[in-house]
């Protein structure tokens, strides 16, 4: 498929690519997510200010049995009025969010009409417009988006909150409440409304491949440039690449039939013994996706190891 | 000292005891940084798109040679789309400037002209006022305060560029750079100025004391109704004390007089043996400082630890 | 041109109504910035406290002597520890840094390789790829958005620091600073990068009509339901004209030849004496623009009338 | 009463200063909410794109209709995709949030047991510790702020949401709903707080006196620089007040007895024909003030023309 930088066609990815960016993305924040429940879930008991004073001499002990029944974890210290403990469980949340957010626009952008390479699954009534009976719109990515968007801005809320007065806050701590409620829900319902997007979404390959061939000699350019470097050099290269391109755009022509009549390009191809049908498979995007494949292995191994380690069926 | 919480004083606290919250705090925002320094700094090479195209076959083996160079981290895939990355570096610095944010805070209450009970060096013409030359302000802990309140929102604007468009975006991108280099210079100037404000920090003790005399017989009404309890009953206990507490201030006569004559108290007083004398001395906030100590020794420990593991020395 | 839901294409607009949209955002902008100059500076001088004491009984007639040299307005009272006024200067700056964010996403969406519908300006160099020499990056769109998108949070950052202590704040009136003077500067930028996007804007009216002509039918479908409701009721010419688009698209046939052999919908257009080419005409996308005209004259009316109020040649 | 700026006492004020500056303040935003209701309530017809063409030619003609049946104003154009129209609406509402929570800190402030200058009402069990039986929390000034802490990061998220794509957005527009009810929720709340805080608060004038008692001398060293500088010139005046200023520190003693002592002051007030019984007197904080009375006045009278503006009983 196109991948595309500054939502402009740029050059040849495979859609493996960009689902292993999500998938790595995923095991990312999942990762996190564990991390913080197993290292940051800190029971709290300090009494009104700090001492357990009410409990006499045992208030540590009360602590770690209270912990201990909870499966909490026992701080070093009270954190009644030191909010780091809070913050600590509330990013990898905000991370997810992030995560999320960015299937969810690329899902948006993939299924726009013009684009059409995915789309959402499709139930009867779900995505359907109320008046515009021809609509499928992309239900799940918008909800998980609406849900996301408004993550970042609770999580700067806690932030601030952690400037608390000495053993009790008069503000900071009561600004935490719901904030912290809203932004594990909203986290969590953005997360559920992207796994039904992922479970549901159809890859339109046909098109892709429709989109890359419509867009396939201007999308060479780098390539091309590439292979003419070695004889034009590499920045006389990229120049006259450009200048063909801009012929092609003009004409309405194939790229490969202007480099081959621009005098100093089509010397160099001659030079390399490249006619126009050996240019032409030259430039198969096929032939231009690098490490790909090699990124997509990484990722898939590491998501294996990501599940082994948690104890995960694969 | 007197502990206080939502601005009011509530207990007897020791001052090490809020020193080793600060502590504590710190020891876990500078274990985050140094993680996220060991384990969030990956490299970045992925191309335009992602694919290494113009490295051929060899792109991750360049990007790994990359990272080595350069001391950073491999990453499982490149994440110039994927800011998830980005985020868990910038995480930490918001949780510094949370901590410096308290105690700055905590600071700046500490040393206004009412309480005293803490104040920053003296400097000639540092923290001296332009107009007013009996003032000395609190310069280190505004200008900690001034950085750190900037900071949550910065994080909240890297958090909102999570959402970023396909192989590279257009614009969530673009508003990192600065946000993002913000982030770490507030921080740091934030640290520096608690590093000073802390260096040259002097308590006053006998001002602490002084206000802890002055409440003493308020403020024990949590450890009087504590000793009443177990012949009243928790909450008649409770609410004598909160009565006796409204006849003191009333007529702004001490508590511990109000409750030998107040009949249920007095009654339960001598059924405890305790007159006057014995009842001042058992209220002795001295002796209401429940865990104090003990939290103190488990954060200087942790400290150590912590210290050990950093391999800095202790 | 087709006019865009959800990133869904929903029903034909024109150019002019969009550009109107925008037209109408920017004099309202424009009207709040004027609005804020005008109304919203207000000189502060207070002295150390607010009394002007050090300037004896004269401190007011001071304060309005500066204001009048400084061509400020003169405040009901001085304003350094109460931060609206700084706030009222602040949001029509934020405000304008939406509206032109909302403008550089439209174009950023309408410069997409699969749409084409508008283009940045090129000049040489400019917008070029360092290594992709055929792209056509929208460099004005993306650098307006990477200011734009800056600035809500430093406003969060503002409004944040009204919370002032006493008559001079400890932190809070310090985190203004920068924090203004960027939120100034990455709005002036965001508008002059807008500025020369819609400056130099290419519209691609051909291609415009192509989408609208690809789409066309199914665009149609809310007309087409509309057509029939009056025979077929609203509800169930809806239902009709959903199942239509299921068939035309499950077998990619014209969603009017689909109608024409689908017995309810047939009955009802013969009920209505509406052939192939009778419905053909009927359903052109230029007769179902409803009121776009009219809001655009309403837009272009206001925006002389705003032009005229501000002292503007129209 | 002592003025404080830094948390440091600074300056003699009146109460009455402080308190006409919180009227100003609840003034503007009332004006500024006023104004919105006022001008910025529009109503929003535009159909699924902005045209209206599902209701024909008649479309701006009921969108009027509708406005005027729900006392709201038309737009210019349906503003569905330009989101200005609700941050004007947003931001009075984020204003006052600021100068309420300006308000509820400053009489925590006041009300810490160090200062006792202010206390909110007490009612049986308002603001009664549940384990404490002395305390007597600020519980409305402290809800105020838990309320209007949280508002500053909704404005950002609906600011944020500035950015939408095309006729209709995926995503920003569903971050908006819930936002703008919490924000219009949580301004309401912390209002009403302060609306209780205010209508109960107690002011001990008798601790603000003795406040500026204990302080006086060390307070009037900004007025005694000002009594020396004609005979001593300004900075040499504020160089020698700031020298005996440290000596009445240091060795504890009255400022007034050390400066005259001080040879260069003691020279300069014998000059001046004053000696410790007129040089007291000279420095009383009452005449001190500067244009405190004329600010409360100037308050008041811009109080009275806004609820007649407002057609509400002064």
């Amino acid at each position: 498929m196109v991948g595309r930088t500054l939502l402009q066609q740029a050059l040849p990815i495979t859609f493996g690519l960009k689902a292993a960016g999500w998938l790595t993305a995923i095991d990312a924040a999942g990762a996190r997510l564990r991390e913080a429940v197993d290292a940051a879930l800190y029971v709290q008991l300090g009494g009104a200010a700090g001492t357990l004073a009410s409990l006499g001499d045992r208030g540590i002990e009360v602590a770690a049995l209270l912990a201990e029944e909870l499966g909490l974890r026992m701080p070093v210290m009270p954190w009644h009025a030191q909010r780091l403990v809070l913050f600590e469980v509330a990013t990898p949340f905000a991370g997810a969010a992030m995560v999320v957010g960015k299937i969810a626009r690329d899902v948006t952008l993939l299924a726009q009409s013009e684009v059409r390479e995915a789309s959402e699954a499709r139930a009867p009534g779900w995505g359907a417009s109320s008046t515009m009976p021809h609509k499928h719109n992309p239900v799940s990515a918008v909800a998980a988006l609406g849900c996301a968007r408004r993550v970042p801005n609770l999580l700067a809320t806690l932030a601030t909150s952690g400037e608390q007065e000495h053993e009790r806050a008069a503000g900071a701590w009561h600004a935490e409440w719901e904030t912290f409620a809203d932004l594990l829900r909203l986290t969590g319902s953005a997360a559920v409304w992207t796994r039904d997007l992922l479970g549901g979404l159809t890859i339109d390959e046909g098109r892709m491949r429709t989109t890359l061939d419509d867009a396939g000699p201007m999308l060479a350019a780098e390539h091309l440039a590439a292979l003419l470097a070695p004889v034009l050099g590499r920045l006389p290269a990229l120049e006259h690449v450009r200048d063909a391109v801009a012929v092609a755009e003009r004409t309405a022509r194939p790229l490969v039939g202007v480099v081959l009549e621009h005098a100093p390009t089509a010397s160099a191809l001659s030079e390399m013994g490249l006619d126009a049908g050996a240019l032409a498979r030259a430039l198969d995007p096929a032939r231009h996706l690098g490490s790909a494949d090699a990124w997509i292995t990484r990722a898939l191994s590491a998501h294996e190891a990501s599940r082994a380690r948690s104890g995960r069926a694969p």
